[in-house]
C-alpha cells in the first residue's frame, strides 16, 4: 500500500492509502476532493490538473501540458496512476469559480436596459411597482423635565401621527441603537421600515440624511450566481454583479451536492459555501461600488432552483433527492437576512420565488414571471439553459413545466476550453466551407484575442461544423485540414485559435468529447420540449413564442442552435433571448409586491411534469442526441450544405 | 512611585501607580477595581480584605482579620496604605454573590404556597389564567409519489385543520428542522406555538411526547435574581431559585452601574454579568432540576427596576440617570429571548413588566398587580423594601407611586454580619432586658448555628437594643456589659453571637456603623411614605391596609419595625408581609395574558413621584434618621421601657 496525500489548496490535507496502479482522479474521488474533470476523466478537457510536491506519479503527460508545465510537476490526475508515496497539490476549484466574481459598469445603460424594459412590461401588464417599504423624516422635541416620554413612545408617537397607523412595532435591533441615534442627531432622525396595514414595523432608525432603502435580488444558479442591488423607492439599478457558486467544491451539479450535504457538517458546509463564501463578498463588493451600507438593504429576493434554495436557507434537501421527492417547502416566507447572517439589515425579508417541484425552482416561478408567458393568449415556449435546463410551456390558461439535467455546458462548463460569457470569450463563429478557417467574435474591447468559449460560441462551431461536413450527425470529424488535428488516440479536435492567436498563448480548440458533452446538453433540452409538448398533445407547429433564458449569453445565434437540433424548428422571429430571467423575476419581486403576489400565482397554476419517470423521455432522448436528430425530417431548416 | 498590582481573581490584573501612604482601597477605587467594602472603608464591616501576594503594606490589621489569617497575607484593604511595590489578591465580588446560587426545594409545598394563594386571588379579582400557548399532536400521512406536498404545507394544513385557523407562520428555527424531525418521528409529532387570532405562530415541532409549555418568571433585583419556571398549561411551579446579580461587581446601586455602562464596552459587560453570568446559569440549574430542555421556554417575563431592564436588555441607561431622566423605553414588547441568547426558545417573547418612570419600574408595577391594591376600595400602601424602596399609596380609584435609595441593608448588605435570608441566618431576636443576653431563631434545621444576619434579624435587634435602652434615638451604645462590646476607637458593638457560638467561629455583632445604616435605610423608607401621604393630603389614620415586600424575609416583625420607626404606627393587623411580589406579578404575566393586560393598565394608571427633586424630601429623610423619628409623638406604640 501507498500513501496519497492530497494538499488541497486553502484546505486541510486528505490523506489516503492506494495500491500501485490506482488511477489518481478515481482515488481523489472516493477520499471526497474535489478535482475539476468535467470530461470525467477521459484526457480531453485538461482540466483535472494537479501538481507533484513529492513522490512519483506514472503518466500525466498529456497534450494539455506543456513541457514546461511538466517540469514544474503539473500532472492531469485522470491520466496518472500511483507508484508509491506520493503528495500532489490540488487547486481549490471554488476559489477560482470565486475568483470569476465580476462587477458590471452600469455606465452605459447596456447592463440595466433588461430591467428597464421588464418593468415598463410589467406595468403594461397592470403590475404596479410599489412596496411597502418607507424612509420616514422625523423631528421630534427633545425631551424635558415636563416631558418625560420615554424614546420609544415618543418616536412611536410621531410615526403613528405621520403615517397614520396605529401601531409601531419596534424591534430589539431598533432599540438598543434608539438613544444614541437621537441623540447623536439632536431627535431629528430617519426612521426606515416597512407599512403594513395599520402596523409600522420599524426596521432602522439612523441620521436624517441616511434615506437609503435598498432591495437585493439575487439568482442563485449551481454554478453562477448573480446580483443587483436596487433602490426600493426609484426600482433604479444600483449596482449589479456576478460571480461563480462556491459549492462547486462540493459537485458540478445538485445531486452530488445533495449527497455532500447529507453528510455530517455537510449542510453547514454547503450553506456556508453559498452564503459566507459567494454571495456575501458579492454583497460587500456592490454595496461598495454603489456607496451603501449593507445595514441599508432591507428586502432580499431569491431566484434558485429547489435544490439551490434548500442548500441556502441550510434546509435538509436529501428528500429533493429521494423517492417521493418531497422537499421541506415550495413557497415559505418566514426568513430573515439574520437568520442566515446575511450581510444586510437583520431583520430584512429573504423572499424566496416560489418552487414547484423537486426540479422546478424559484429561478423557473420567476422566470416564467418576467419573461410574461401567463399574461398571453398565444403559446410560449420557456426554455432556461442552465446546469439543470427547464421548460415551460403553455399560456394566460395553462402552464406545464419539466426539468432535464443538461450540466454545464451552456456557461461553458464540460467543455474543454469553456467559459463564461465574459471579456475574451469566443461567443461567435462563421467558419469558410471552403478553406475551414474560423471567423470569431470576442466579447470585450476591439481586439481582444479570444480566451475560450462561452456557450453561444459551442453553439455556432458544432453548427458551422455541421454545415461545412467537417463533423457528421454523430459529431465526429469527417474532414482533414489544418484546422482539424488528432490526438494519438484518434480523437479529432477542431483548433479555433492556435496558440499563437490566443491571449493565452495555448490552443483554443472543440474537441469530439466536447461535441458529445454538447450533442447530449442540447439532446436533453429538446427531447424535454418535445415530451412536454406531446403530453398537452401539440406539436411544434403549436408554438407562437419561444423565450431563451440563461447564462449562455445574449450572443446565442437562434438559427444555428436549431440548425444543431437544441431548439424545435420554428420561424426565427419567433424566438427571443431575454437573459437571466430568474435575476429578472427576482428583480421584479424585490420591488413589486403586485410582482410577488403574481409569482405566487403563476407558480400555484403551473404544473409539473417528472421526467425522470416519464416512460417516452428516454427514448426521446436518445433520438435527440444526433445533429440535427435521428429524425432529420423533424428540422427542415436543417441541412448540411452540399 | 510604586506600583500596585490588583491581581482579580478569575480576571486580569489591574496597575496603578502609587504614593508612599496612599490607602489601599482608594486607589482601588480609582483603578476601578471593584472591592466589596459596604461600610465606605471606615473599618467598621470587614468585608474589604485583599490578600498580599508580593510586597509589603503597612497596617490592615484590625479585629476583622485573625491572628491566622494575617500569617496568610489577609489585609482589610481600607486599613492599609502603600509603601513600595505590592501585589493583592482581589477576591472577586460578583462570583461571591452568584455562589449563593440557590435551587428551592418544592416537595414541602411552602415554597409554591404563595404563587398558589396569589393565583386564587386574582382569579377571584377576574383576571382567568388563559394563555395562547398550545402543544398540539399531529399524526401526518407520510409522503408518497402521489401526494408530493412539501413538508412545510402538509404540517400547516393540519395545524389550519386542527386549530381552525387561516394562517400558520413558520419560522426559519423550525424549518431547519422539520425535515428531520418529520421523519424521525415517522411523522407523527408535537407542533409547539402561539395562538393569536386567525394565525398559529408555529415555534417548535418536536416528538409526539415532548408537549412541555413552559414559562420562566424572572424577578431581577438590583442585589438579588429569583426565578420560577411554570407549566403554562397547568400554573404548575416546576422549579424556582435564585442567586445574586452577577452585575454586583460593577457597583452595590443603580447610580454606579449606569456609570459602569456608560463606559467603553459597558453596556455589553453589564449586560453580560445579568444574562450570560447570571440568569443563564440559574435557567441551566431550573431546567436540570425540573428535568426541561430549555428550548421548552416558550414565554419570559422579568420584573425589574428601570435600570435592571435597561441593563438586561443592553440598551444605553446614561439617559435614565442624566436629566430631563429619559429612559429608552417604559413598556416594550418587541423583546425575544433569541436577542439576548438567553438559554430558551429563541423565538420565546420577553414579556418586561412595564416601567413607569425613572426609579419605579416593572418589579413595582408587577408587585402593586400581585398585591391587588387595584382592586379594592380600602387605602392601601404598598412597600417593596429592596435596594431602591419603593411606595405605591392608593385604591381602585388612584394610584401614587415613589422610591428612594435605602441601599442593600434590608437584604443584608452594608451591615457588617448581614446576610441574605438563607440558612444560617439570625431572622429574629428578643433581648432579656435585664441580662442583655439574646434569644435568637436562625433559619434552617434545628440546631443550625448562626452565621450572619439578614434583614428581619436586624431589625428585630435594633428594636431591641432601643427597647432595652442598650442603644439611643441616635443608635449609640448607651449601656455597657459583657455583649456591649467597643473597639480602640470607641465605636460600641452588640455582640449576638460569640466565635464559641457561631457557625463560622467568627464573632456575630451589630455596630454602632451597621446600626447607623440601618437607620438610613428605614429613614429612607418612613419619608418615602410620609411625603407620599402628604402628597394626597392624607395621613397615617387613612391607610386601611400595609403591604410589604421585599426579600427581607417572612420573619420581619412588623411590630419592631413599627418600633424603629421604619413602618407608619398602625394598627398590627393591617399589615400583611407578600414575599417577592415582583415575581410572583411576573409568574401571573406570564401564564396569564389578562394578567398581562391588566399589568399594563395598572402601571399607567400610576402616577410617579419624583422624590429626588421634591422640596420636603430632604427634611422628612434627617427627621426619620432618628429611632423611632424626632417627632416621637408620630410613633405612640414606639417606647423604650422605663
Amino acid at each position: 500500500m501507498s500513501k496519497v496525500i492530497f494538499q488541497i489548496e486553502g484546505g486541510a490535507p486528505v490523506v489516503m492509502e492506494a495500491n500501485a496502479g490506482d488511477n489518481l482522479l478515481e482515488l481523489a474521488r472516493r477520499a471526497n476532493v474535489a478535482i475539476d474533470a468535467p470530461c470525467s476523466g477521459n484526457g480531453s478537457c485538461g482540466k483535472c490538473r494537479v501538481k507533484l510536491l513529492e513522490g512519483e506519479l506514472e503518466g500525466g503527460k498529456t497534450r494539455h501540458i506543456s513541457e514546461a508545465e511538466y517540469a514544474e510537476g503539473w500532472r492531469l490526475s485522470c491520466a496518472c496512476t500511483v507508484s508509491g508515496d506520493v503528495t500532489v497539490l490540488v487547486p481549490d476549484i471554488a476559489s477560482a469559480y470565486q475568483s470569476r466574481m465580476k462587477t458590471a459598469d452600469l455606465s452605459t445603460g447596456k447592463e440595466v436596459a433588461i430591467f428597464e424594459a421588464l418593468q415598463a412590461d410589467l406595468r403594461q401588464s397592470g403590475i404596479s411597482f410599489d412596496n411597502t417599504f418607507r424612509a420616514v423624516e422625523l423631528i421630534l422635541d427633545a425631551p424635558t423635565l415636563d416631558d418625560t416620554m420615554p424614546d420609544n413612545e415618543r418616536i412611536s408617537w410621531a410615526l403613528r401621527e405621520k403615517l397614520g397607523v396605529s401601531h409601531v412595532e419596534e424591534p430589539y435591533e431598533v432599540m438598543v441603537k434608539l438613544a444614541h441615534t437621537l441623540r447623536e442627531n439632536s431627535f431629528h432622525i430617519t426612521a426606515k421600515g416597512e407599512l403594513q396595514g395599520d402596523t409600522f414595523y420599524l426596521m432602522d432608525v439612523t441620521s436624517p440624511e441616511d434615506r437609503d432603502l435598498i432591495g437585493c435580488a439575487i439568482d442563485i444558479g449551481t454554478t453562477t450566481v448573480s446580483m443587483v442591488l436596487v433602490d426600493l423607492n426609484s426600482g433604479k439599478i444600483l449596482a449589479k454583479g456576478s460571480s461563480g457558486n462556491g459549492q462547486i467544491r462540493y459537485g458540478a451539479d445538485v445531486i452530488n451536492r445533495i449527497i455532500e450535504q447529507g453528510k455530517p457538517g455537510g449542510r453547514k458546509k454547503l450553506q456556508d459555501a453559498i452564503v459566507k463564501e459567494t454571495l456575501t463578498p458579492i454583497i460587500a463588493n456592490l454595496c461598495k461600488s454603489a456607496g451603501l451600507s449593507a445595514r441599508s438593504i432591507l428586502r432580499l429576493c431569491v431566484g434558485a432552483n429547489t435544490t439551490m434554495n434548500h442548500l441556502f436557507v441550510g434546509v435538509d434537501a436529501e428528500s429533493v433527492r429521494m423517492e417521493p421527492y418531497i422537499p421541506s417547502f415550495f413557497s415559505w416566507d418566514g426568513l430573515k437576512a439574520g437568520d442566515l447572517h446575511l450581510p444586510a439589515h437583520p431583520l430584512a425579508k429573504v423572499l424566496v420565488a416560489p418552487n414547484i417541484g423537486s426540479y422546478v425552482g424559484g429561478d423557473i416561478t420567476a422566470g416564467a414571471f418576467a419573461s410574461l408567458i401567463w399574461d398571453k393568449d398565444e403559446f410560449s415556449l420557456f426554455i432556461d439553459l442552465g446546469t439543470n435546463g427547464e421548460i415551460v410551456f403553455g399560456n394566460r390558461d395553462f402552464l406545464m413545466s419539466c426539468a432535464c439535467s443538461a450540466g454545464p455546458a451552456f456557461e461553458g462548463g464540460d467543455i474543454s476550453c469553456g467559459m463564461r460569457a465574459t471579456d475574451g470569450a469566443i461567443e461567435a463563429c462563421v467558419i469558410d466551407k471552403a478553406t475551414m478557417e474560423p471567423n470569431i467574435r470576442v466579447v470585450g474591447e476591439p481586439g481582444q484575442k479570444p480566451v475560450g468559449i462561452c456557450g453561444s460560441g459551442i453553439i455556432d462551431i458544432i453548427s458551422e461544423l455541421f454545415r461545412c461536413g467537417i463533423i457528421n450527425a454523430k459529431g465526429l470529424f469527417v474532414r482533414e485540414g489544418a484546422r482539424v488535428q488528432r490526438d494519438h488516440h484518434g480523437m479529432g479536435r477542431y483548433v479555433i485559435a492556435f496558440p499563437a492567436e490566443s491571449a493565452t498563448e495555448r490552443e483554443i480548440s472543440i474537441n469530439e468529447v466536447d461535441i458529445d458533452n454538447f450533442i447530449r446538453a442540447k439532446g436533453a433540452i429538446f427531447s424535454a420540449v418535445d415530451i412536454l409538448l406531446q403530453s398537452v398533445d401539440m406539436d411544434v407547429e403549436a408554438i407562437d413564442k419561444v423565450y431563451v433564458a440563461g447564462g449562455i449569453g445574449s450572443g446565442i445565434n437562434m438559427k444555428n442552435a436549431v440548425n444543431i437540433g437544441m431548439f424545435p424548428d420554428v420561424d426565427l422571429e419567433k424566438f427571443t433571448y431575454i437573459g437571466n430571467s430568474s435575476l429578472s423575476g427576482a428583480y421584479a419581486m424585490v420591488l413589486s409586491d403586485e410582482a410577488n403576489a403574481k409569482v405566487e400565482e403563476v407558480a400555484k397554476n403551473m404544473t409539473y411534469m417528472e421526467l425522470s419517470t416519464h416512460p417516452g423521455y428516454m427514448d426521446a432522448f436518445v433520438a435527440a442526441c444526433f445533429l440535427p436528430h435521428t429524425d432529420a425530417a423533424r428540422f427542415p431548416s436543417s441541412k448540411q450544405e452540399g
